[in-house]
């Protein structure tokens, strides 16, 4: 297979990054994917960085396996605390959600005041707050001004969207107990930091108020995909292009899931994997 | 070390199972205790059967190893896909959080409508239903009678409990999304069928009634796990007692929900375990 025809490997910690998969294909319709869902061990977001960084190691080891022209790391938690490691460890290009999500988010803010919201381990990670303030310096957009990075961890918001309660009243009142903050620190712009997130966006945006932008990493990935794919000549004509999936468990309870994302037939490609010896 | 003065083994998926270390100490004071939590791996109840007998193998298989004189399986998820197979498979007696619980039911209710509550697993597995049949045959308290069970599954109660909305109105409108059904129903018990949902006790008490008894396992499964020491002379007598937990991650985080459960000085023991090789 020539290397430009190779597939696009993306991991996620089980159905969340489908969001991502969606997106790519809607950009990148001659693109081959191969999706790992760690469905086995999900959720990352409550588990130490050294767990998060053994998990992503082994679903990259996976990936890399099937032969993949680029990886990326759909999940936030994963791109927070693993990516400068898997990307000293692997030999392609390898992308994360989160420098994706802060450059829209500088792009987009006015008053340079920018929230936050993800899961405990994002958070704590401080990884968005870092990849803002770099790219207002690299960028030239905020020189000499500083930024105001607001973030909250919303620990309930994975299980919500998981349950499918993305817009009762269950919902809204989360959405309010955690956000409400926010309404103090005008700000103009507030990053999804994680892939489960977009599913609630019409509740968060009704909370924080319609003027506030909402950043969603997974619309903003596929575009850093393309330029690099684009800059390296590896971008595919779409012959034999195939989407295949692989989860560690629970094959029956990501293809219902997973169908709200990419529709009836979009999951006809799915096995179950072991990682064990990975 | 004389086979009576042996730890009592105790696992589960997480912190949930430390409501069963609770009551255990204070019902069988004189017993050592070495509880394992699968941090790096919680929450079982929503994966599947296959994964999660898996994972209970090898937290037997470990607590096997430091030298127990009974297996508990704290973890209601757990004890309704693998107790079978553990069973078979251990030399040593393995009790469950299912049984007492049900016994409690049927000893309960007047009206032979018992309402059961658990994860989507526990559930799906229709473990309690069965044990809350077998056990009105056996007992005789409601032979030729047929006690009716409704279930339900309660996949929020669980992170609800983690991020400590014990009580909030999140809580409480989760609970009324969760139990209105059972008003229709007539049940003059709810079992609690997950380790996690007696920290939200009073809302689930308060939506439901307080007509309606609240079953707790981990109130229940001392008294079985005296029982069948008494039987077999296997109770302690407190010399040289101890209490040693192990978790698969984080152990900072098990640490700060766990005084919750056993006050600021009850985890002084605590190390992280990796269990790949079990």
């Amino acid at each position: 297979m020539k290397e430009k025809d190779k597939p696009i490997g993306i991991f996620d910690s089980g159905v969340g990054g489908l969001t991502v998969v969606k997106e790519v294909i809607r950009h990148l319709p001659n693109e081959s994917i191969i999706y790992l869902g760690d469905t086995a061990r999900v959720p990352y977001g409550i588990k130490s960085p050294e767990t998060v960084i053994k998990y992503s190691r082994q679903n990259t080891n996976f990936l890399k396996e099937r032969g993949i022209k680029l990886l990326v790391a759909a999940c936030n938690t994963s791109s927070a605390v693993s990516l400068s490691i898997l990307r000293e460890e692997t030999d392609i290009s390898v992308i994360g959600v989160i420098e994706p999500g802060a450059r829209a988010a500088v792009r987009n803010t006015k008053t340079g005041n920018i929230g936050v919201i993800g899961t405990e381990a994002t958070i704590k990670s401080g990884a968005y707050e870092k990849a803002i303030n770099q790219w207002s310096v690299v960028s030239g957009q905020w020189s000499g001004k500083k930024i105001e990075v607001a973030s909250k961890a919303c620990p309930m918001f994975v299980p919500l969207a998981e349950e499918g309660w993305f817009e009762n009243e269950v919902a809204e009142m989360t959405a309010e107990v955690y956000l409400s903050d926010f309404r103090g620190k005008r700000i103009d712009v507030l990053v999804l930091g994680c892939t489960h997130y977009p599913l609630l966006k019409k509740t968060i945006q009704k909370s924080v108020g319609n003027r506030v932008i909402l950043i969603d990493s997974a619309e903003e990935t596929p575009k850093e995909i393309e330029i690099l794919l684009r800059e390296r000549g590896l971008l595919s004509d779409g012959k034999s292009r195939f989407v295949d999936f692989y989860v560690t468990d629970n094959p029956e309870r990501f293809s219902k899931v997973g169908k709200a994302f990419l529709g009836e037939n979009g999951l006809s490609r799915l096995s179950a994997v072991d990682l064990s010896n990975y």
